[in-house]
């Protein structure tokens, strides 16, 4: 009954905005990989999980070894993966995307694995996912309004697809964008996505929106493009309580701790504390007063769970990052979200630059910018084998086989090397 | 289903040998508690904690506040526990049993009816225990010979009763002692209760030990008896790897700070670090190297999880501390132990002390020390009604309503104080 059949794993692709950051630009596919397990009966459970190519292989390679395996025992199934993932240097990877991290390879394909054998266990004993995790302290999960810089279209590709957020440059745009963005959603807070202007031009658009938002939590993540020096500069320009948090401002333990020292404002990070092994060194800095956590490189859902834990004995805030996801990702972030008691932030998701999706029903409906815990049994999504047959399609076609900014950007400007701190 | 219908609390005390330590001498009776949690089917779930007046009372008191609750959502359970418990000042209670600590009233409070949930959520839907904590990651759970210091029979009782231990004061008595448990039990690894006697005659008992049981590690705990001074002036005498670790030689996180930072013996502790409210300090004290973890007062099973997660980041050992205890508190340390991979050391257990059991089909067999986890669904044991109803008779008819070895010792000798440390 609870041993693992098969596995499916299919990398998707779908279309993502221009969205700008300190890194570069987004491409005009995100690629995702959607995992499905079987047990013997027949029924499955869903993972969602990057789609680069690395953690393709990786999910790939690791699948065969877990056949058989009961998934009820994610403990030997997290001890199989270990033994039989291909763990290249710890050091190697993007850093614009922090589960592509070597480091964080053992937690990161488990995680794929983790969510889909809990959805399989709350389907076989008929209770939601959070159920699994201690029960839900909320019966929704906030997350928040993520503004973008971007540019109206892409400019490279022969696809005529337009986004319908329009161009968002200037102050005035980017309030424009949150309106758009709260009107439909109802997000109660903000974040901005920084890095790409001069850091001043971007503290005016987060004033624009303390303007026209003014009950609205803000925050800034330039993605360490800012250095020590500068960002102690900035300091001053956010008296007064216009952050909620500042997300990296400075790349590193290291350099945030110098931040910190110097500021009340509390500084967070989803790029210098990004699994276990980076907790000790960030506490003793004090590095960091609010963690972003993000099930997929954290290493699943119990592992937020433990991660919750360390920073309650710390005091240390906790939130959650996000990357392009779909709604899989989005349904396990929320049951995650809904376990943790101290999870008091909304969380991040790309989920509104996304149009299209995997699951049956199409787009998950957000109130007053809140997904509703289900109450069905798993994640609480099934998937639509339609749409992820349109997706698939997509990737083998979008010639895109890991998330390059960098490269995007050069497109636009040659001369761009996506290089932190820019300023 | 999984709703609450009922919660039954029944006081029990079973039979105690004349055990020696720091604060006096275990009474004739040691009191327990047993917990039935029950669900509108009829199916039932067991928990066992602390048996003293005040652990009774609030036992009681919170049942009734439970019933109607989900079991599944342990979370809103521990919420509500929080609500109306009543919270005596946090450093009131008996040093002795860390778990009647005022600070650890919500956790141990919890505790006892999380694992009465979890056996119950495991027999709803057919998995052992730890099969719910992530899954085993070893088949049985290794368990140590617990040696005590002790009379031969109580002095003070009109009960004829003798434990068929015999005197152990001596050297020679400890070994024999330990043969007699090892040849029962076969555990791999010896732990001596001290802080009765002068350290260096204690120490003198480990030797003996080493000399007849060459193979098996060593622990010695005079739970806090020692002053700072004593134990560093013993230092030397441990040297040669005579112990696995030095269980709390001196009372508080300062004492074990100093004593840590003259020795690279391992300390141990389940006297200073009794609750997350303690593990910040003790980190940055460098008080401990390893953590006798006990769900009891901990928070419950996953709670102890969340410490196991602790203990990885920095490097801290874990282990588990025991009282007095039956067959389900036995068992629940069992799947606990069995899902966490770095309890690595053998776990405490007072079990080959108690002679009566609370479960059907009577004592707990050990196999080379160990406890096989069970495959069944829940914990894995069932409730002996005429045994409870035996053990219930007992603790009314007992006279005990607080474990109190000092004023139990103080029969024997008037002047006694079971002051720490004594030496
Ligand atoms: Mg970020
Ligand atoms: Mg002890």
């Amino acid at each position: 009954m609870s041993r693992i059949e098969s596995i499916t794993v299919t990398p998707i692709a779908f279309r993502d905005p221009p969205l700008l950051n300190a890194y570069g630009v987004h491409e005009a596919w995100a690629l995702r990989t959607i995992i499905e397990v079987y047990t013997e009966n027949g029924v499955y459970g869903l993972g969602e999980s990057y789609g680069d190519e690395q953690t393709i292989s990786q999910l790939q390679a690791v699948a065969p070894a877990l056949v058989g395996m009961d998934i009820f025992n994610l403990n030997a199934i997290r001890h199989r993966i270990a033994e039989v993932v291909e763990q290249p240097d710890p050091q190697s990877g993007l850093e614009i995307a922090p589960g592509t991290l070597g480091a964080t390879t053992v937690p990161r394909i488990f995680s794929a694995f983790e969510v889909a054998c809990l959805d399989l266990i709350g389907k076989l004993t008929g209770r939601p996912v959070c159920d699994l995790l201690g029960g839900k302290v909320r019966d929704s999960v906030d997350y928040s309004a993520y503004l973008f810089y971007k540019f109206e279209r892409h400019r490279f590709t022969d696809d005529t697809w337009v986004d319908k957020w329009g161009e968002a440059l200037t102050p005035e745009q980017i309030v424009a964008q949150a309106k758009m963005m709260i009107d439909e959603y109802g997000f109660g807070s903000i974040k901005l996505k920084a890095g790409v202007f001069e850091p001043e031009a971007e503290i005016e658009a987060l004033r624009a929106l303390k303007q026209a938002f003014p009950n609205h939590p803000l925050r800034i993540d330039p993605n360490g493009g800012w250095s020590v020096e500068t960002t102690k500069r900035l300091l001053p320009l956010f008296e007064g309580g216009l952050l909620q948090y500042l997300e990296d401002p400075s790349p590193g333990k290291e350099a945030m701790g110098q931040v910190s020292a110097a500021t009340d404002i509390p500084l967070a990070t989803n790029m210098c504390v990004i699994g276990t092994f980076d907790l000790k060194r960030a506490i003793e800095l004090d590095a960091v007063q609010v963690i972003l956590s993000d099930h997929h490189y954290w290493g699943g859902l119990r592992a937020t769970q433990d991660l919750a834990a360390v920073c309650k004995i710390y005091d240390i805030g906790l939130s959650m990052h996000s990357n392009s996801h779909l709604g899989i990702s989005l349904m396990a972030m929320t049951h995650a979200a809904a376990a943790i008691d101290n999870l008091t932030y909304a969380c991040d998701t790309h989920y509104p630059w996304q149009e299209e999706e995997v699951i049956k029903g199409g787009k998950i409906k957000f109130e007053n910018g809140s997904v509703r815990v289900p109450d069905a049994p798993g994640l609480g999504v099934e998937l639509d084998r339609e749409a992820l047959a349109v997706l698939a399609e997509n990737y083998r076609t979008c010639g895109i086989r890991a998330r390059d900014d960098v490269k995007e950007m050069q497109k636009y400007q040659p001369e761009w090397s996506g290089k932190i701190p820019r300023f």
